[in-house]
């Protein structure tokens, strides 16, 4: 996808980086710059030209250095315009969505992303700047949102057409990259796997998250459907507005208590995006026909880092299912990972094109938590990591006013303190789940803040 | 259900029975007459009156005596009307339907049928002969279909009005018979788990038999859906013209080969209902959103009698599942067995009223293989478990002409000569599913011979 096809020019840089590829490399030390674009394959040797401006234009872009804290997520620029295979388009990027599947690979738990250095990000809003041969249905200037394994939290991307959608008359650049992963998962888990009809009962976890958000609204397009959402108790009036039934508080209450007082029979769809434990639970709340489908393994997510005791129990209590207990249950149990369906075109386009209908038609609408600097993508992965979002978490490519990067930002150091009782808190913690047990932060607060900005000012005398 | 109401004197008969239960009793020892019903169930207690004309009303019935081979299920003669419970009818069964479950229960392997001596059979035709209390949308002399966990292979039946459904004019009692478990099983599986939409394509085992034709017929109600079916060679005339897109002879040739060739993707729903190693390479066929219902355990059935050696190959192949495979695959199983859905009455009303909508568009309509004397259960099972069978095979109450019973049927010897060659073969076999390697038998035999007319008659006068 758009990471492969960087000129060779910056492949070098690749190369060289991963020469001397840090892992534990101090947090203050800035990446060389320009730095090089994160190809995973070698199928950027194919493009060898240049001429002289492409190797002037310059642009922006985040790039994981290595697995470990949000610290591993760095602010590069890259050198040269990217070369455009058939089919595919430039677009100018102005918003991107940060998904769980980012958080996971920066611990180095998601196998989707090529390995470090290599800039994630699965979705995007912008304009498109070039088009590529074969290309009949994009144009210069259209707005677009993208969707990709990876590679997309950069100010400039090339990606195949096809992977780009128009974005309606009257949805912003905000609302459009906060759209297609967490819709588009929401949309086939409810409908495909799901099957979901009226007068049914469905439990969704992380109520208040981007996919839990997406997947409530959904629900509400369809007559009586009972939704159990989970969130901490500060979300609850905000996810009863979007839709949920019955919230429930899962750090005071046992959630599996809470449904059965409620539906005694259980549940006919139950979405899962924390694995382990939580599964056999989720199994053991449907009914007959009921379906789960597990979509994350949200609770091998605990601290910054890989947190080897998280992963291994939540391995340890992996669901594995013997077909004749499924039979036995009349119970289905589904997987699904926007992640893993590259290649599946049409099918993602349907699915788009449905939510695009209901958009048009006011039935669903991205919920916005909190637009950040690309300088502050370690706080917006923290801020969503630590469950402290109310629907989607978005990065801006949008520059720093100045005058954010000279103050010392009270809230800065107000954010190291944080730091500082997170880190110990992350050693208590071993479950993943439970990450926002913390005072909720107000939904409303201004994020674009700065830490690191020496080193950004140092790179922007550079270009 | 039906089996668990009976009067206690016949409680009484099976508890003499269950003392002296015998598991390898020899083939030609008849059953005491008049026999018990097998009650699963405590629940016959509370009938204990008694009026004598009650106890002069009898009527034969299927017992299965012990885990076996084919000799196992005896016809019997039970004394007194089997009483009503609220909400219940009695039925003067017509003709009952054969399923896969009865054979495996059979031999141990369907943990539904309560313990041995016990009435199999989960579904019948017939007219309702008395109603009673609470029971008002049922009337005597309305003809109905029966569904129910076991317990229908008798003469008369007193089940629960709300497990019956009024048959439609024009349907005769063999179609209303062999309509229940094969079209709700192969519908929710379609339209529930398998969420079944235009232009998909689907794996069929067993395309010619009771759930594969039902299944094949549901397809064909779905635009342009590819429907690939097994079958031997001699039944491909047949499923072709029922709607199967690719039949494939899966004794000559690999299944998933032929699969690949037409549909390199793969398949977006594979019915399995064989088990084992076949689930593992239905799994694999899957496309990406594709789902595996696995409704049976087949390759479990190789010969007459339990064998041990199928049953471990089947428990060692048996599938199983981690979460985060399905994830990575993006894909579904499911497990089905309407034996296990009891108490389900609203969702299996929702399909049956369904396929009786289709039947009235003659968009579905059983296809009988062959209609036996409840003398012939033998002969009958024998038939479906060597998957000699083009559609269901069912069992009718009608009495056995008497110059049938005379005569001795040139038919009769050729079936002992088959069943010596039938135990040299099923020694050789371990898989199961191999198991109509054998010539096909004609379609239109006619099956109403019978082998053990001298345990008949024997019976006939003792009433």
């Amino acid at each position: 996808m758009s990471g492969e096809d960087a000129p060779a020019q910056q492949q070098n840089a690749v190369d060289q980086k991963q020469d001397s590829k840090p892992t534990e490399e101090p947090k203050t030390e800035p990446e060389p710059a320009p730095a090089g674009e994160a190809a995973a394959t070698a199928a950027a040797a194919e493009t060898t030209e240049k001429v002289p401006e492409e190797e002037a234009f310059t642009y922006r872009a985040l790039v994981l250095t290595g697995y470990g804290g949000y610290d591993k997520v760095k602010l590069q620029v890259k050198k040269g315009k990217p070369a455009l295979k058939a089919g595919e388009i430039q677009v100018r990027v102005k918003v991107c969505g940060l998904n769980f599947a980012d958080l996971m690979a920066r611990q180095g738990l998601y196998d989707r992303l090529p390995s470090p250095p290599v800039s994630p990000g699965m979705e995007c809003s912008g304009v498109v700047e070039a088009v590529g041969e074969e290309v009949t249905d994009r144009k210069v200037g259209d707005k677009v949102m993208v969707l990709s394994r990876f590679g997309l939290w950069q100010e400039v991307v090339a990606v195949p057409a096809m992977h780009t959608f128009i974005i309606p008359d009257g949805m912003s650049f905000e609302e459009a990259a906060a759209l297609p992963v967490n819709y588009i998962t929401a949309y086939m888990m409810l409908f495909d796997f799901g099957n979901l009809r009226p007068n049914q009962s469905i439990l969704i976890h992380s109520a208040a998250g981007g996919v839990g958000t997406a997947a409530t609204q959904l629900c509400k397009t369809v007559k009586d459907v009972t939704v159990f959402g989970t969130a901490s108790a500060g979300k609850h009036e905000t996810i009863s507005q979007a839709g949920v039934t019955h919230p429930i508080d899962y750090r005071t209450k046992d959630y599996v208590e809470e449904v059965r007082k409620i539906s005694p029979k259980g549940l006919d769809i139950v979405l899962d995006p924390l694995g382990g434990s939580d599964t056999h639970k989720g199994y053991n709340l449907l009914k007959p026909m009921g379906k789960l489908i597990s979509y994350g393994a949200a609770n091998m997510l605990a601290g910054q880092k890989k947190n080897l005791l998280a992963v291994a129990k939540n391995w340890y209590h992996q669901f594995t299912i013997h077909t004749l207990n499924l039979i036995q249950g009349n119970k289905s149990v589904c997987g699904f990972h926007l992640g893993y369906l590259d290649g599946e075109t049409e099918l993602i386009s349907q699915a788009m094109n449905a939510i695009l209908d209901l958009y048009k038609q006011g039935k669903v609408k991205p919920h916005i938590d909190s637009t950040w600097h690309l300088e502050q993508v370690g706080d917006a992965m923290r801020k969503m990591q630590e469950r402290n979002n109310v629907g989607k978490v978005l990065l801006t490519t949008e520059p720093m006013p100045e005058e954010e990067k000279k103050e010392e930002p009270a809230a800065a150091k107000k954010e190291d303190k944080k730091k500082e009782d997170k880190k110990k808190e992350d050693k208590k913690k071993d479950d993943g789940k439970k990450d926002d047990k913390k005072k909720e932060e107000p939904k409303k607060e201004e994020p674009k803040k700065e830490e690191e900005k020496k080193e950004e000012e140092k790179k922007e005398e550079e270009k």
